[in-house]
This record gives C-alpha cells, structure tokens and sequence, in this order.
C-alpha cells in the first residue's frame, strides 16, 4: 500500500504489544513529524480479541494468522512480537520479508538462530529490511550506537549486562543474603521473572543478544553456538557474600572479544569490583560496553526490558523504517560477514576467586596450597571462615593465571580428602 | 562528482582532522564495507602543508580557502573542523550547504548560533545535509541516540556533562584540594584546557551542546542565548571539601527541562551526591541522560573529546552521509520546530547549598538562620569549620526551597554585619 502513510501490522499484542500500539495510536501526531510520514495500524493479530488494550483498535483489522497479516496488502511494515525462536514467529518473519516488507521484531531468540537467513532474505527481497534493536538491551539504543554511531572503529571487545532478570536475582541476593532459589521464587512472585526461567537464569537470553552484537561488532555470521553459557543458578549465597567481602560483586557478563585466535564470546557469571562501571549496575538495568580505536570505551545504560522502553526501540526501528534507514542487518551485507572464528574464552589470563569447603583439620590448607602451587597458581587473597559442622569455608582470590593450570588444581583440590565439596571457581573482570 | 566513490573535503587538520583523515585513509577497505561505497579524500585545506599527519596526502588537491574547497566539484561530503562560530568555518558550511553538498561539522559554536539558519539552507537546497554527531560529546553517540534511537519518546528531561575540561577540573580540585586558578594551570600545561580558558571554564562550550541537544529533544529552533550559564571559575576549593564532607561532589551540570512554562535550560555547577550517576563522572568523561516518556532514562557515558574519539563520530556522519541516512537536522524540519519557549531555570524547588564566612561571636549563627526562616528557608544541614583568623566559615545544606525565597535569605544574610563574605549557594541536583 502506498498513499503516503505507511501501514503497519502488530502481531503479539502483550506488554510491548499494546505500550507500541499506544505509540503508533494515541501518539500518532508526534510520531508522523518525526518520522516525516504518517503511521497507522492497519492489522493486528493476537489471540485474544477481548482484552483492554488501553487504545481504540477501531477500524483496525483483526487477523487470526501472523503469517497471513504478515503478507498482507494491507501492511508495508510487520512487526513481530509473537517471541520463539521458531514456530509462528520465524515462519511470519519470513513470509512478511519474502513480500517485500520491512520487518521490525523484538525476537532475540530467532535472530540468534535463523539472523544469517533472514538477513540474507532481507538483502535480497526488494523493499524488505529487517530491524531489531529492540531485541538488545530493551530501550537502549545500543544496536544503533554500535552498528552507526560507532560504525568507523575497529571494535576490540562488546561486554555488557544483558539480562534484567538475572541482574534483579544477583542484587537482591547482594543486599537480602538469600539463596538464588528464594529470591527467584519472590522474582517469579513479583512478574520479574517467567514461570520458566531457564531461558533467563540459564543465560540463553543474554546469549542471544550478545550473539548479535557480536555479529556487528566483528563484522562475523552470527554465532549463537559459539558462546560459552554459564546461567546464574549455581551462584550460592555464600559467594555473594563471600565476594563482598573481598570487595566485587557478582554479575552475569556477557562478554566478547577479539583475540589472537579469532572472536571470544562468553556469558557466564564473574566477579566485578563493587566500584567498577558494570559492578556499580543494579537491579533490572541493562549496560553495555563498546570499547574500540580510536574511539576507546563508550557505556549505555538503562532500562533493558519492560513494554514502554521496549516499545521506544520498537517504533524507533519503524521510524527508521518509514525513513529509509535500512544498514545491513549486522552492518555488513550478508557476503561481507566473515565465518565465525571461534577463539577459546579462556584463553585470556585471568584473576579468579575460589570457594572451598575443607575438613577443619590441620594442614587442610597446606595441602590446597601445595596443590595450587603445583599448578603455578599463587594466592592472592585468602579468607577462612566459620565452621559449618567440621567443615570451613574458604574463598580465594588468585593472581593471574591461565584458565588451564586453574581447572588442573582445581581438579586436583577436589581429590584431596580434605575437600568436603566440589569447588567453586569464578572469573574476575576488572571493567 | 559520481562515480561511485564519496568524495570528501576535509577543511582544518588539528587533531581531530588528522584522526579523520587517518580513518578514511588507512582505513578505507573497513569503512567502504560498512558505507556500501568508497569513501576518498579528494581535497584538504590547512595552514600549515608541511607538517606530518600521520597520513599519505599524495593525490589529494591542498586548498588555501576553505570557502573554495567547501564548493568544489571534486567532493560530495564537506567536512568543517575549523572552528568557531562565524568567520570561514560559517562561510564555509553555508558555501558548502547552498552548493548542494553534504556537511559535517564537529562545531558546536558555529551550530548553537546559526543552527536554524544552517539547517534550514540544508533542508531547502536538493543534496545537502548537515551532520554534527561530533559536535557534542564527542564520541559519545549521543545525536544520534536521541534523535533517531529515541524519536518514540517524549523527552521530559535533557542532562549531562559535557565539557571534559571543566570535569577534568572538578575531579582534580577534588582529589587534590587545590584551588581552580592552580588545577586550571596544570590543566593547560598538560593540554587538558585551551591557552585561552574562558569557553570551557566559563560553560559556554558545554552550553552550546545543550542547546543542541535542547532542540532535538523537545522540537525547538536551537535557543543558546536561552540557557542560564554560569561558569566553574567560582568553585572555591573550601566549596569541593565542604561538599565532599555533606556526601557531595560538584559538577558542571547541563540541564534542560520541560516545565509548566516551557523549556528551562541551564549550564551551572551543581552539588550532587557523590553516589549518583553522574557524580560518578569523572575526569575528561562526559555523560549523558535522557529522560522520557515510555522509555524511563537512558544513560550515555564516553569520550567527550581527544582526536580519536571525535573523529568516530565524524566519521560516522560522513557513513550516515553516503548511506543517504539524512533525518532533519534538529530531528523535525525546520518549519515544524516551535519558537523557544524560554521558562525560568529557578521555578523548580530544591535543595540548596550555601557557603558562608561569618564573624566568629556569639549569636552570628543565630542571625543567620533567623534570617533564612524570615524567608521561608529550613536548614537541613550545617556544618561550621575551624576559624579562619576572627572569621568562622559555615556549610548549609537546606532543605527544598523556592530560588526566589533563597535568594532573598541570602541578599539578608549579606547585608548582616556578621557575615564577612558574599555568601555562596549551589543547587543541590541528584540523578
């Protein structure tokens, strides 16, 4: 359709659902002025017909198929809201992109799965684009900062905290004491986290995102298996506290870099100084660091979910939209990606912070010093503490040390007889 | 010209234009894949030829006159680092603009004060268009992150610190107790503040950027002489201890807001908690937060100056350039901007510090605080210091209070026979 307005459909009428119909709807005026054209809704498609939305769906057509409203004469822009990494989702993204539509999705998960396709989709179909900044970090720009803002650096390393949920759990344990399944209970309680929460806790979700960031960052087909994942779940409370002792606090980091052996990328659970810029986010938060030459280090931070500020990246994608921004998908034409290079995550030396349980017995530690000490790993910081039964906790924080020599005494610490649990091991990053 | 390739002009090579022309030069294969076109430098105009930037400069044309080389057929991008606000930086990018050529220009002076009539030469001539990410927070993309990734939002609030020298400044006064004429001097000596001070010092240089960011943000023709400036040059070294000891550190803080009146714009030191987002800021870092409606506040910290960072953001408007990504300069076009609606800077209650020298007898305090209540003024805090000589300095910290009722309280309290100083206040801001 083509009479000056540019007509939308919204299929997947939840939270961000309805806060991005109230924009295109109740703010149309504002909206036209930025985007220098009208926009209107001109379908939708949700299961249920019934619920208040907040806006008047009057005039707007009700479909019952994504993929029909997504191929629809009706519409020149879909917008996909549905989630999943395939089923309806994928097979609507790919029949609105086929007709020549432009796309904007909030879909992680099917970017990190099936971005190389549709992307190739998008570049080849005439009219068609694919925009998903609301799939990174909520309402945070940070797929427009990295992809234009800071398109003429060579960027050395994307780290962030990527998943409000997870973020939520670590500071609450930080300032309650208790255990993650406590606090992921109240969460839960609380809409701050799904009934299944794998996806979160598991460090799928962030991975997602940090897949796609990867893919523009280093100019690579997104690798979505390539990243190392460590969920949050096995974080104990003793470790949150034991970590602030010590003087960090614990975060799910996403993190990836270039190495010599190609492009890193890890999401896993590390120790951050209270005082550094990641350590001090809090709460449901997003942050995300671009560092790159010449440019050096550059933080965004913000709201990473919730309808409103997602829906802000939503309709920010359909303004783009609606001007004719349309960079390739990752920042380069899909030809131009290179093929994944994984490089190990742990190739890096690194501080790390250890929790033991030992028998309390004399010697105990002699023998877990010797055997680190047989591995090159030398004790930076050392605390004992209270007895548990006959067992005592112990937190370590190495000097640098390779990954390797690190997993050889550990391996060789949970074979002595005095260690009563397996241990714990954790990267700190300094950022 | 058009034969595929860009063909850019670069007028001033100092720091930042030397930077630029490193990227575009040795890095043209990296950036030519992220444009979707070659980008080369056709011509260079600088005082000085002989000097070594770092760069190969055969082939490309040397021009004595920037005005010449800004409407030259031999480029299609013109690229304005000269400087200040009139004279040929101003000749120059409307020679550019009215000649149909792409501009961008890192001058921030030059924009604050002919921003409209610039633009509305952009809009109107087939071709051009006006680019100056690089104009406020240097690499920081904070243009584009507000007027492209937030263009959803209704900005309620604009804030930040955006003059590096100044925030170099304050966070050595801090850290080092010495007085600003003595840290100003280190500063010059060290290149972190011009020979001449007065544009950083004196807030105009961070002003200008607001100005900027005002328009973009709440649709306004760009209205400097509407911000309420006042500079750091009266930031006393007792003031930065007096606030550390309260919990405090002070900051040039830009602020633009919407009010019941309008759009309040002012540029002026601040106190704010030293725990707060940008009481975090330090060194030559800038900040940015936005705040609007749905998206909550995004916040942006980096690089607010240095050759490298700047010439990312260049860089990055000549790519939105030759990728055709030309929204209105000030995000709506220039018909569609509102005449400045100028609001009072003080119509918002706060808190306030107050910094006072009183004779050192009994009763002194009494008299002031008499004087605070006959105008409505509670006292939160106060602290008073060992004397110097006869005379005792004291610390306020008030509770929120009308500007107009401060005022007044402290014209009283300097016209008491007890009160040996011109009393000092600040504004008591946290975010």
């Amino acid at each position: 359709m083509s009479d000056g307005t540019l007509w939308i459909g919204v299929a997947g009428l939840g939270t961000v659902g309805a806060a991005t119909l109230d924009l295109l709807i109740n703010h149309s005026a504002r909206l036209a002025a930025r985007a220098g054209k009208t926009m209107a809704v001109a379908g939708v498609c949700s299961r249920d017909r019934q619920k208040d939305r907040g806006v008047d769906l009057s005039g707007v057509a009700w479909f019952d198929d994504p993929v029909v409203l997504a191929k629809s004469d009706v519409i020149d822009v879909y917008v996909e809201l549905i989630g999943g990494s395939d089923g309806v989702a994928l097979a609507s993204v790919e029949a609105a992109l086929t007709a020549g539509k432009q796309v904007v999705t909030a879909n992680k998960a099917m970017l990190a799965h099936h971005g190389a396709r549709l992307s190739q989709i998008a570049e080849t179909v005439p009219g068609a684009s694919l925009h998903y900044e609301s799939a990174v970090a909520g309402g945070i720009p940070g797929v427009k900062a990295l992809r234009e803002g800071m398109t003429a650096n060579e960027i050395t390393r994307v780290s962030g905290i990527l998943n409000g949920t997870c973020n939520y759990i670590l500071t609450e344990m930080e300032e309650t004491g208790a255990a993650f399944a406590d606090v992921l209970a109240d969460a839960q309680r609380l809409g701050y986290a799904e009934a299944d929460p794998e996806a979160d806790v598991g460090g799928f979700d962030a991975a997602h995102k940090l897949a796609l960031l990867t893919a523009i960052a280093f100019g690579q087909q997104v690798d979505f298996a390539g990243v190392e994942i460590t969920g949050i779940q096995s974080v104990a409370a003793e470790d949150i506290a034991f970590a602030r002792e010590l003087g960090y606090c614990i975060r799910l980091l996403g993190i990836a870099e270039r190495t010599g052996a190609g492009i890193a990328q890890s999401m896993r659970p590390c120790l951050t100084p209270r005082t550094s810029a990641l350590g001090k986010i809090t709460g449901v938060t997003n942050a995300l660091v671009y560092e790159g030459n010449p440019i050096g280090a550059v933080m965004l931070t913000g709201p990473g979910a919730g309808g409103g500020a997602t829906a802000s990246a939503v309709v920010a994608d359909i303004v783009d939209a609606a001007r004719g921004n349309t960079p390739p998908t990752f920042g380069l034409p899909q030809g131009a990606l290179v093929e994944p290079q994984r490089a190990p995550t742990d190739a890096e030396r690194a501080e790390f912070y250890l929790r033991l349980l030992l028998a309390d017995r004399p010697g105990a530690l002699a023998e877990v010093a010797a055997e680190l000490g047989k591995h090159g790993v030398s004790i930076q910081r050392m605390r004992q503490y209270d007895d548990i039964g006959d067992a005592a906790p112990v937190a370590i924080v190495t000097h640098e040390t390779a990954d390797s020599d690190l997993q050889q005494a550990m391996a060789g610490i949970n074979a002595l007889a005095v260690s009563l649990a397996v241990p714990v091991s954790m990267r700190i990053v300094s950022m």
